[in-house]
């Protein structure tokens, strides 16, 4: 898609009207969003979400041996207890680099159309190899993965119940496949917001519904939509306006780096704003620590709308509508080491 | 304490009799150990265990903002899922240093007479203070704590509710405090051990009742005893003969470093050992992870005692038995950053 027309299908959400009541509001909502179901969704036959399979999904997240140094584990960059990110800028990992993009939330990645800033990985079960693998995350390797996971009687037993009817079902796909039954269960229902688009006109405030309608008038439902607001399509960062380096850094040509594609230079998965109001910083170089700043660059990069302070405000109020249940998560008891498990190793 | 006068009172302990049945076994490690009780205990007056202030432990220990690189947490070497250790060597801190003793474990560590391996803190609250100082842990302050807890609005809230009638609740004192409440829940109770202990004849083993019988005729008991099978008192390692400075570093004098005391040089606090079959590596150097190595180690270097094989395996078997039930820990969900909560700095 080319630049001018990717402008006018974004110019043309302006052409929405503004909404007269709470059912108007809630019709044109239910256009653009979806609620997040109660429970979470199944992953077909290619992954059944049995309570063992999740559960040792949940092992494996919570496991910092399966890092390279025994330091850090899913969990230290995507915390259950902060809203699925670590609040860094950019993450810090093996040998204490610092990742190339901010860490994004697992919370609902389930519904994203792919997985990462540049949707690289098709599902979480292929998103769940990589940080294992990089060198400046986890820097581990497959083949150490499964010697460490082998080693461990715990895990042994927790995959043959996991996997049954495997004859090695320790394999790095399972691995990853048991992470992505975990993460798949880590939804936020119940959000005010969806409350709202489920009937409840008391669930957002007079300002947060105008800031929901200033959200679908100004344009930023064209990219931000569907279940998580976000996470379901590409678009350039800088549409209108390309932001300074700062906040958009010239080394990362995102979703370039994937296809080769002449245009898509940095161009990125439209960030999913479920729970944006604490999952500071933002952007994939998180740079941007206030939302009101985030929805000032956003609408002015990508819409070239100049917001006053009374809209942003709206704008950010809405946005803090869609912070939903987080998952109450039992920290998992982790199998104990055997006598042949790798030693940590942390140059 | 002198070192024939320590040698001396260990020897002693040879003198003990062999037992002749459960009965006479249970008499005997009743007068040398005492069960976990199932609830965890109080703190008294000077720190309430309210729920409150219980749960507001909780998300400081989990909650990595309170280092300065918003890495660590309390957490991250002390690990609810892996018997309350992080499994390295020493601990990997602020800038990928690494720290200079194995971390000791939280759980069961109320009952310990003083706290860190050197005993140089007497209590949970003024051992939480350290490590978040530390230059090679946490690396913060205690004002960067404070200001870092005021930014945001629930954790002012929930220090109103843990200490309530304090005009000023968030300060470093309450904050160690409330570290200290959590912890204090962390134990670790009904052992198989401790059913023996408590009447049940069936809950050890054959093997494990003579590691048991041996664990105290050999003369361990004279150091590992009372409820936490050490952690309450202190001891030269290396009574009878100094092991080599690959286990025993030269430069870690111990207590002599707390106390500035002659014949305190590689003096420690004895290893708490409950949960030692799942917190390797051993030793406050971390560099045995094979517990037989640990225990032939410790017969060698502390009562001259050569043990055979199957001696080892026994007394293995028997520390095998100290595994209690893990706390079950639901992660707790962290508030939510404020504008001016410090950002976190990895330099």
């Amino acid at each position: 898609m080319t630049r001018p027309l990717i402008a006018a299908i974004l110019a043309s959400a302006f052409a929405l009207p503004a909404f007269a009541d709470d059912a108007e509001l809630r019709t044109l909502a239910k256009e653009n969003f979806e609620a997040i179901p109660m429970q979470p969704p199944q992953l077909g036959d290619s992954n059944m979400m049995t309570r063992d399979r999740v559960d040792l999904g949940a092992m494996l997240f919570f496991d910092p041996r399966m890092s390279k140094s025994g330091v850090f584990s899913c969990q230290s960059c995507h915390n259950v207890g902060l809203g699925g990110v670590d609040g860094l800028e950019t993450s810090i990992g093996h040998g204490w680099q610092k990742g190339p993009r901010n860490a994004p939330t697992m919370l609902n990645a389930v519904f994203n159309v792919a997985q990462f800033w540049d949707g690289r990985a098709p599902d979480l079960k292929e998103q769940a190899k990589g940080p294992v693998q990089a060198g400046v995350e986890m820097n581990n390797t497959p083949d150490n993965v499964i010697v460490t996971l082998k080693s461990m009687p715990g895990y042994v037993e927790a995959f043959g119940k996991a996997f049954p009817g495997e004859n090695d079902a320790i394999t790095f796909d399972n691995f990853a496949k048991a992470i992505e039954a975990f993460e798949a269960t880590l939804i936020t229902p119940n959000s005010r917001f969806d409350q709202f688009l489920m009937g409840a006109d008391g669930a957002m405030t007079a300002d947060e519904k105008a800031g929901l309608a200033l959200f679908m008038d100004t344009g930023c439902t064209a990219c931000h939509n569907g279940i998580n607001i976000g996470g379901n399509d590409y678009w350039p960062f800088g549409v209108v306006e390309t932001p300074g380096a700062e906040i958009l850094p010239e080394g990362d040509k995102g979703r370039f780096q994937v296809t080769a594609t002449a245009g898509e230079e940095y161009v990125f998965r439209a960030a999913p704003l479920r729970n944006v109001a604490i999952t500071a910083p933002y952007f994939h170089s998180g740079k941007v620590w206030d939302l009101r700043e985030a929805v000032a660059v956003m609408a002015n990069s990508q819409l070239g709308a100049e917001l006053d302070d009374k809209q942003i405000d709206q704008i950010v109020a809405f946005l803090g509508t869609l912070t939903g249940e987080q998952p109450k998560v039992e920290h998992p008891l982790l199998p104990v080491r055997g006598p042949d498990t790798p030693k940590p190793e942390q140059m």
